[in-house]
């Protein structure tokens, strides 16, 4: 009987020691199994081929064991999940949430130290964590490395840009996997800060195509109290590697159990559609803590900020003197100075007869002398005014006109500086009725030897987004690390930058046709992007002769943004005046949502192209919004998702027939049809060009 | 002509490459010259013997060149300063600042970097600092090291504390020059968080004593945004050099001309007395930068601490057991907490009782289940009472009675936590009235790799006195970079610890009997210190009969030590009912005052004894305190120091006969005389003992 019970329980250690989970449609399998020497591995396949081949997992720790081998399974768990969740704001009023999940829990020989790794399997990809139970085993410890790896099986088309733990504002590499190599790319980019590791590293949310037509995403979810994972390539064996960034001295992650580490994902698909449209990352982070969200709301906005990439006005009050320790001296103002009472007052009339929310004022605060490059730690105080910027006038007009001022942050990476004054700073904002803060974070971190994607940044981030929601403010950050779908848990963390903005066109080699249509695939899969779109004087030339710089688009594609760029909140970029001089095309910028009840991605090529239709919410009508990267594109959109049996007023704002963006941008054109949902409408994107319609029903 | 006017350049030039100045008493004299290498150099001399041999001068510099070599002197400039300045609180009612002070102009060649050297000469020292003014050739610098040195004449006695980065909280070692080695000392002392660089690095200040009886410290004023200096030792060559604490990456500081090195000081004397009376690190530093100072006041205070020390109760509500993440799960109280609001009401009546004007209380917020040793960041909020500690109850009982409450701010090390907090803090202090806080910073500093004594923390512990400032609030910082003077400009910085403390008696092998006879030529130069003297019941064995700890004294010198160790906030450090067991000794602490207007080094040997007689400010009493190391010392006090013609009752507190701090340290006894600006008193104080003497006008 003895016998016969320890086989039993042998049989079942024996079986359990791999495991496999399906997707919902059964089309993706993820096997998780040990191997020789106990350590855990898993592999992915999709419609039955591998997609991830055996590929290992674990962590190192700092002067402890290291948890990648020697484990025995002790249970494994299945689970089905499956709800739908109304994000506050969003692409969509409801977001479904439906995986399998798969819960090994493991036990490390010799140190008893236990350790999950559960895996969810949605329909459009995997994801998988570690998780540390609390246990007498392992209570403080420090990761030194994770080992997780991601084996391909081809080489594949990649879209990457550098693995550089301070900045990822780069412009994307479309290459074979063979071809990835920083030292091949050019770095004279306009990027102030560079720390890139190696050249075979990385950036995630990498988008991959492989020569069989299947598209392959690898990103990261929910990464709370860790640091940002970027990959380590091994171009000849088609191996990536988590490479988590480092601290000041080096160490990765101070962790306590219980915790867990953030998600690791890999979305798969035969259609293209499926990833960019995918609410995975979203999922894969906790619901909302905040109760009370009635205070969170959508902003189109303009505001004092692209007048100074263009050379307009200066962010500082003296122009370009070196004001040594300015609060304190005397300041001789320059006469450029962008931020003035005035020319926020003018900015507030535009936004008040235009029907924007809000107005942006960057440069109002005493520090822009010498703010960026020195690694100067007092830089600004968040708190007082240059001399020539009433912020009590300025929010009193404001009110006056029923718009809303938005507060700005700039931190010049001294977060040391930026967390002694964030209360102070936030005080500033209630007292003026400021809803919203745009955060900058341009220059080396201080505390110094720390790095924008490192573990104490990603938590400064989340605290920001965190305080913020005690007093009621949304957070939109510039600079900062990739976002992983955190603004589900703070949905006042409407927006982040994190990716190489509109802004580059206009001072810097800037950002290729193609720039646009990659982005969904990559950044926006973590949450909203402020990508500053809307540009109409395309031509830097038109301010300053000598410049060649301009903005790779055409004028309907800044339109068509505003759609394919999802965000809650979004700029009106270009100047007044600029606005002022192409009133119809401007039409659609103020008649565009920001929030929306549904979103449908109809098209859909990374690097290539993109289509996508909104529903506005809580109204009937919707947008397109379709881009081209530097290829010209004929194409006809079905209107099969507008409602049945209504009819809609279209206007159509697209690429004049010569238009290019790089020898014509401006010309556009616009006409109005009356259409149903058995319309259909063919478009011609001009070289760098795109498409917006707006769809209003008729009464 | 144009021959003759070269020349005569020429020779002011070469005339003025060395310079001389002498103190205001012509007993010191300083030599500056510039090297054959154009290096700047310095000697001093004491009443025409060398002191400092010539010794080198200047910085060296990250990624520029370094400003040690190639000067020359542009002009040398003398100046005279005597003024008197009272102290808002302080040993003596008015200080004199009286000086020469040489400023060196120096160009370096090639570079044009203009760098000053300004030396004051005081008749107990020499100070120096390195000037940068404002200027094209030098803005943002980062200094990698200062080869400032100290050449000293032969194998003196050295009183030393290994250089540690992020502990000061040393026993000291006294021995010849030749003989510091920090590999020989015991490092089973108690101290939680070490970082010695080196066998060779000792502390600063240090005291010396020459074979001739000349008597020698090197220290530094005025270290603001900058790095504590430690001191480099070449043993056989009787050199020290600075060695300036490094941050996370291993730089030493970031500066932004114009700005000042500290002030690096040698004070030199052949009585000692003029050391340990010296005013000359405060006269160094800048003048008070509060307008209203009003609001700082001494204070004698008790509180629920030293309970925690000898194992009657705990600072955390839910005794040794782990909580991890403890803030949000609940905690089961072991029923030893010290911070109940019960308690505190009873060292409320207690101080009320006895004339006491505050309580501290530590322990009283959720946090200490694991607050020391896992370089935890987010270890307290600074705002979340444990459930048994009412805050609202007890400021308010504390009011009924006319007592005020002190705050604790223990941050483990958690610099980041506690500057995101300390608004919050401190608007909580206010809410419930408390005028002062004990801040503490036991652990490993977080932003990880600075440490206690680098120029980030140097930094904060200001900052928090500035911001403390702002809310009108007394901060006593423990476990802090030495007090280099910074108490004069900001006067709410009412003491600091950052020594050896009375507490490790309690727990280690604790503080040798001539501890605190040395610690007046040292760690309180820089500014008071919160000794917190006061201890009656001696022995720990009277708490568990299995300990064999004990404080290293008898009671008497725990008396006297309220006289010999100035602070303005000055503890009862013991439980009440040890007090209440020995009301006539505790009348001495009853009455002693913390405010003075004139204090008399009347006899002094560092390491060995001392004789402090202070007048209580604004009024006719005197207190007087005698403290001996493990010696016995019998002595004759003159008391030529009271207003003639007065009669005084002198109450005289000491040891008994058979009194020994190991044997019988409780034995005292006291007896009443009554005296005149003529009389003498004998003392004899026992091994290890003190004598404290109250003199109250007769009327």
């Amino acid at each position: 009987m003895k016998y016969y019970l320890s086989l039993f329980l042998v049989l079942v250690l024996s079986i359990s020691q791999a495991q496999s989970i399906q997707s919902p449609s059964g089309k993706i399998d993820v096997n998780f199994k040990l191997s020789g020497n106990g350590q855990p591995t898993y592999s992915v396949n999709y419609k039955n081929k591998p997609v991830i081949r055996e590929s290992t997992l674990g962590i190192k720790l700092k002067e402890k064991p290291a948890l990648d081998s020697n484990f025995e399974v002790i249970t494994s768990k299945t689970a089905t999940f499956n709800e739908s969740w109304k994000p506050v704001l969003g692409e969509q009023a409801n977001i479904v949430n439906h995986y399998n999940e798969l819960t090994m829990s493991l036990i490390q020989k010799e140190t008893n130290v236990k350790m999950n790794i559960i895996f969810r399997v949605f329909d459009e990809g995997v994801a998988f964590r570690y998780d540390f139970p609390k246990q007498n085993e392992l209570n403080y410890f420090i990761i030194s490395d994770e080992v997780t790896q991601f084996n391909l099986t081809d080489n594949h088309k990649v879209f990457w840009i550098p693995g550089d733990f301070d900045s990822n504002e780069y412009e994307y590499n479309e290459t074979k996997f063979l071809d990835i190599d920083n030292s091949k790319i050019n770095m004279n980019n306009g990027i102030g800060v560079k720390s890139i590791p190696g050249n075979y590293v990385v950036q995630s949310p990498l988008m991959m195509k492989s020569a069989s037509g299947l598209y392959l995403n690898i990103f990261e979810a929910a990464v709370v109290n860790y640091p940002d994972m970027h990959l380590n390539v091994d171009v000849n064996k088609y191996k990536l590697t988590a490479q988590l960034v480092p601290n000041a001295i080096g160490d990765k992650v101070y962790l306590q159990t219980p915790c867990v580490s953030p998600w690791r994902t890999i979305m798969v698909s035969d259609d293209a559609r499926d990833i960019v449209g995918s609410k995975m990352i979203l999922n894969l982070n906790e619901p909302s803590k905040i109760e009370d969200t009635s205070w969170i709301k959508p902003m189109k906005y303009v505001g004092i900020w692209w007048e100074m990439h263009v050379g307009k006005s200066t962010w500082d009050f003296a122009g370009s003197q070196n004001a040594q320790n300015s609060v304190s001296q005397e300041l001789i103002p320059s006469g450029k100075h962008g931020a003035t009472t005035e020319n926020t007052k003018r900015y507030i009339d535009f936004a008040a007869k235009n029907g924007f929310d809000g107005v942006l004022v960057e440069g109002w605060d005493v520090g822009w002398e010498d703010w960026f490059g020195n690694w100067k730690e007092d830089v600004f105080d968040f708190t007082t005014a240059y001399p020539d910027f009433d912020i009590a006038a300025v929010s009193a007009y404001a009110k006056s006109k029923n718009v809303k001022m938005i507060m700005h942050h700039e931190t010049s990476g001294s977060v040391a500086n930026y967390e002694r004054h964030l209360d102070r700073a936030f005080d500033l904002m209630k007292k003026y009725d400021y809803p919203a803060v745009k955060t900058g974070y341009v220059g080396k971190i201080i505390p110094r030897g720390e790095f924008h994607d490192g573990q104490t940044m990603v938590n400064h981030f989340n605290f920001v987004a965190r305080r913020a929601a005690d007093y009621k403010l949304m957070v939109n950050s510039h600079e900062s690390s990739h976002p992983t779908g955190y603004s589900r848990t703070y949905p006042n963390y409407i927006a982040a930058e994190s990716a190489r903005g509109n802004e580059f066109n206009a001072w810097s080699v800037g950002n290729p046709p193609m720039h646009e249509t990659i982005l969904p695939f990559t950044r926006l899969l973590g949450g909203p992007m402020d990508y500053t779109p809307g540009i109409f004087e395309i031509k830097m030339s038109y301010y300053d002769k000598n410049k060649t710089e301009q903005v790779h688009t055409t004028l309907a594609k800044q339109l068509a943004l505003y759609v394919t760029m999802y965000s809650p909140i979004q700029m009106a970029a270009d100047l007044p005046e600029n606005y002022e001089k192409y009133p119809d095309a401007f039409q659609f910028i103020k008649d565009v949502a920001a929030d929306w009840d549904e979103s449908k991605y109809l098209q859909a090529e990374p690097g290539d192209y993109l289509t996508v239709a909104r529903k506005t919410k809580g109204k009937e009508s919707w947008f397109l919004g379709a881009i081209t990267d530097e290829n010209a594109r004929k194409t006809q959109i079905k209107l099969d998702f507008l409602s049945k049996g209504k009819k809609y007023k279209a206007i159509i704002y697209e690429d004049a027939k010569d238009a290019d963006w790089k020898t014509n941008p401006i010309a556009y054109k616009i006409r109005t049809i009356e259409v149903t949902n058995k319309s259909k409408i063919n478009l011609n994107l001009a070289p760098g060009g795109g498409a917006a319609i707006s769809f209003e029903p008729i009464k």
